[in-house]
């Protein structure tokens, strides 16, 4: 299978998730976007909804022959078992899928310190109001949600590295971008939460030395954190 | 099978939408926290970690025999099949719960209307920023959200009313929950969208004369819309 992932062209962003999870399956895709014969028209003609049965709300959506699925959650929860990157009986799924809805609630709350408004404002129109927001996600809710994984990744007998059990799902692989952007966004307020979480620290680290994992990371098709994505770095933010 | 449902005792919030799926299935469930037997010591055992083996990181959670499944969509992604609420398919299932997945979204937004701060923090505390926050949200998240869910029901074929297709799914209760809430929250800001997306509008009614939803509607096992919700009425933000 051939597919077709639609997303932002110049950002990590949600896509972002799709795309470790396919580098690490070896899968071939296209980001359309980004690519020459596709571009950013490719994309507006889905979400137009002139060229799709099932409209999207929004990017990421996946495109796998006559299938388009979009919700970066649901993405994975399809790709997972296709690509030996989630358990193969229901119960293992459901997991692993509870999980990274989790992880998207955390994302979105990662996303609201520097838009506690309005997305459509911009980030200087909202910058005393993003301060307060904040200060009190870094206080109450980084350790409530790392230690939510910490927990997690402890509960598990001690042969079971990943989140989900012994082997790597998306789940972790979510995981690992997550830690990456919290690190580029907040340096300062991430390096307590990284020496207190070593069980996430080190899923992290390993999934960062997988090697498509660490071939990707390396190649251009890994887009740089920056100031248009959901982890920004502002260091008045990162106190 | 029987089923527990551990959610919060005194509001709907999104306990809610499970709720809505096992009345309409005509499921035996017990409402844990609500019941004498159960009560909020039985939810905060499962919460603690100490009663079982995959942690929930919030509720709700459903208890189904040995299975614990927790967030929202993910309890719906699960009933869904099992009780007619969702397509056999695995295209429909997908489809069904990104638009599941498209109302989480919308409820977080809701949410932050009265809290864009910290949920930590009284309302009171952040009322300007919330009067800033619904303003931007009324003007461009209501319509971007309701516009879509009124695109896809009429993309669909004539005689297929409902958001994924000629049956109702578990996805047309859960957008009749956001509708009447949205109609509670802001009685004023709703008229006018309510003129405009008529389809949505004649399925949440079709989904509140659904005999067993009719019957749960009027039943004490329907708590009321209050102010400790995600859904709460306060008249200076329905402007």
């Amino acid at each position: 299978m051939r597919y077709q992932l639609y997303y932002w062209p110049t950002i990590q962003g949600r896509g972002e998730f799709v795309r470790l999870a396919l580098e690490e399956a070896g899968a071939t895709y296209v980001d359309v976007a980004r690519d020459p014969l596709g571009g950013m028209r490719a994309m507006m003609r889905f979400l137009d909804g002139k060229s799709v049965r099932r409209l999207p709300f929004a990017p990421p959506f996946l495109q796998a022959g006559r299938v388009v699925v979009a919700q970066t959650a649901n993405i994975l929860l399809f790709l997972g078992p296709r690509h030996g990157l989630a358990p193969l009986e229901e119960a293992g799924q459901l997991w692993t899928h509870q999980l990274q809805l989790t992880m998207a609630d955390f994302l979105v709350e990662i996303h609201d310190t520097h838009h506690p408004i309005a997305s459509s404002l911009y980030y200087e129109d909202q910058k005393k109001e993003a301060r307060r927001r904040t200060a009190a996600f870094l206080e109450s809710r980084v350790p409530k949600y790392l230690g939510y994984f910490e927990r997690v990744l402890a509960k598990n007998p001690p042969r079971e590295r990943f989140l989900a059990g012994p082997r790597l799902t998306y789940a972790d692989l979510s995981l690992f971008q997550i830690l990456e952007g919290l690190h580029y966004a907040f340096p300062r307020a991430s390096r307590a939460a990284e020496r207190k979480y070593r069980r996430i620290q080190s899923l992290r680290q390993s999934v960062r030395e997988r090697p498509r994992i660490a071939a990707y990371l390396a190649s251009e098709r890994r887009i740089a954190f920056n100031e248009d994505g959901i982890f920004r770095h502002y260091p008045e933010l990162d106190a």
